[in-house]
């Protein structure tokens, strides 16, 4: 009989999952997939330990799959395909830990509750992330279940890079830096060992260039600064979120242009971003792939603000030994990855052009003076981590 | 006979004035003062050119003067001061010139209607530029007065460093990083040829360190990016403004906690920076002063933001070679001239100490690969050469 971990990641209209074997000291992936378009057209996918297709089932225009329909979808697909295996824990990414979650917790109904108060902080989140855990709590109330979050990994980091400069009656309702892709930079951290001592023991910028997109500055391996701040939308430009913005703006798009609340959030979560700056597209590799001056222009801006952030995260470092690019732009995009190490050249940076076509994971010049690396991250895998940790330590 | 222009720099509740003699191709400065508390407690001064008192003047408790009535004051006085002078044009403050105005304009009828326009980008400051400059036309129409920009300057700067990741839709209202404090950049890099060729020809970065703070970063002599956007509440930690901030918070401000846009624009405006992290005063020199915890932690804070911002500008230069520090903090405080200089010290920035205290104005070491300057400001200097020339011009 196999131990089985199962990790759950849910959005507001997706749910993933991933069960891990555990396998002596690793952990092996075994059945995956994801129930996506929960609300629109729900559709499930799955597949086995060897990326063969395991199964698949489309519901349709028209339907609608609650988030405990979705689940229990994907806890009947792994009880049919159970075999010798046995369930011992479920891990599940939460945004936002707030102040009080450093690590990763067991998600009693207690935490479960407090890690609810943390809503406001992150409305459009928290709740479909916790969701998973009381539904899952209702089929197996013994079954233990862990909470991991975004935010922990950047608790590490020092008051000052964490604080804005707003008055101390706002500060303690919860209004500081938090910094986000916390499970991603860890693995980074974790997995830097084994591709560079001096990355992994030195000052090391990764940036996680997915459809989500932040720096973030560690010191031998430990966050010290990131551009996400209160929220996600903050920092870089990304797909759809516009990334730093003079608060200024808000009052002006608020009191001027006598847009709502939700309005604004919606512009600048949703309709920002390469999106709107392109008119195009939110995703880069339509980006790439047009002649458009406007997309021609989103690119340019995403890597000339990227290169703006890396020289604030370096001050943050007093310096830097290594840059490191992961997620899916960051993984996939030679383009972007060459004009990120342009925008970085002034501090040392000697791109290898060959190396970065072929995909690195090294991609930097021997005689670069800062290393540069694209190394895949795996959040989910990093959650069966703590997972297991949490549950070895019970 | 001699021909006098006369500057006005008008706020919301002071104006200040300076005569300068064209002596040559020289300006002379001459009689200079202000009025202030125009709405509290009214208060004239005025020094002659050898900084000598000339005139002092109390209304009291409960009077009040209107911005009309300062004119005229600040007028009477200057008139029975004239001797043998003949005022040839007024130079005014403004602080929007929007995307049109790169440089300073004869301030017509139509032109102040076009400048009235741009209120909204920023209301707290701009109606009280342009009231002087109505209240002057009024009382002397064939007058020549001429509008200085605290935008201009950085107009020269790469449509990159202006834009906002936001839709072509909210772009075309205007809505980009506009840059203020210009008139004392403008000055700078006028000086700078005086003080160090490298500077001037370089990659310099200024700090503007007064009451409002920004950093600017040029390229011989233009700019090239600055800490300032959409308005002056934007980038470094200020006296009582917040600087940069997650757009998210002011999201979470309206929705969460339920505050109105006005009491947010007084929040970040008036309640932050240095006086809101410390509960003590939003002046360094109380703060330098003071044992209180959070004292210092608002000088780490505001030191700390400067030093991030320095490296965010760098790589907008792709290196640096001189920092220069002026206006109020950056030309007298020797101690945040250390801490700034400290934060970039990654960059090759080795401060000579004695230098430093001594109040430079070169304070850095032969050895430093950063060329560190201290250099006194003088926007009135700045808007009197503009006017002048306008003049000249037509």
């Amino acid at each position: 009989m196999t131990d089985v971990i199962l990790v759950l990641n849910a959005g507001s209209s997706s749910i993933k999952f991933r069960a891990y074997y555990i396998e002596g000291g690793e952990l092996g992936l075994g059945l995956h997939g994801q129930v996506e378009g929960l609300f629109s057209a729900p559709h499930f996918i799955a597949h086995d330990r060897h990326g063969e297709a395991a199964g698949e089932k489309r519901w349709g225009d028209g339907a609608k799959l609650s988030h405990e329909e979705g689940i229990q979808f994907i806890s009947q697909f792994l009880t049919s395909h159970r075999g010798d295996n046995r369930l011992v824990a479920v891990g599940h990414r939460v945004v936002h830990g707030g102040e009080k979650f450093a690590k990763a917790v067991l998600a009693t109904p207690d935490v479960v509750d407090e890690l609810d108060k943390l809503t406001p902080l992150a409305p459009l989140h928290q709740p479909h992330n916790l969701k998973p855990i009381r539904i899952v709590a209702a089929m197996h109330p013994h079954l233990p279940q862990v909470a991991c979050f975004d935010t922990a990994f950047h608790r590490s980091q020092t008051e000052l890079a964490q604080a804005f400069a707003l008055p101390e009656s706002i500060t303690a309702r919860g209004v500081r830096r938090y910094g986000f892709h916390g499970l991603s930079y860890e693995y980074i951290a974790q997995a830097l060992p084994n591709f560079s001592k001096r990355a992994a023991q030195g000052r090391t910028i990764v940036a996680h260039l997915g459809n989500g997109a932040s720096l973030c500055a560690m010191h031998a391996g430990r966050s010290v600064a990131s551009t996400m701040g209160f929220t996600a939308v903050d920092g870089l430009p990304m797909g759809t979120r516009c990334g730093s913005l003079d608060p200024g703006v808000i009052l002006y798009l608020l009191e001027e242009l006598k847009m709502t609340p939700q309005a604004i959030e919606d512009l600048i979560y949703k309709e920002s971003g390469l999106l709107g700056v392109s008119g195009v597209s939110g995703d880069m590799r339509k980006l790439l792939a047009s002649a458009a001056p406007r997309a021609r222009f989103a690119i340019d801006l995403y890597t000339y603000r990227i290169g703006r952030e890396i020289g604030s995260l370096a001050a943050s470092l007093q310096g830097l030994d290594a840059l490191v690019l992961t997620a899916g732009i960051g993984e996939n995009s030679a383009e972007i990855r060459r004009r990120a190490a342009e925008q970085a050249a002034w501090l040392g940076i000697e791109l290898d052009a060959a190396a970065n076509e072929a995909g690195g994971p090294c991609i930097s010049t021997p005689s670069s003076k800062v290393e540069v690396w694209t190394i895949p991250t795996d959040e989910e895998l990093m959650i069966a981590r703590h997972t297991r940790a949490v549950v070895d330590a019970l």
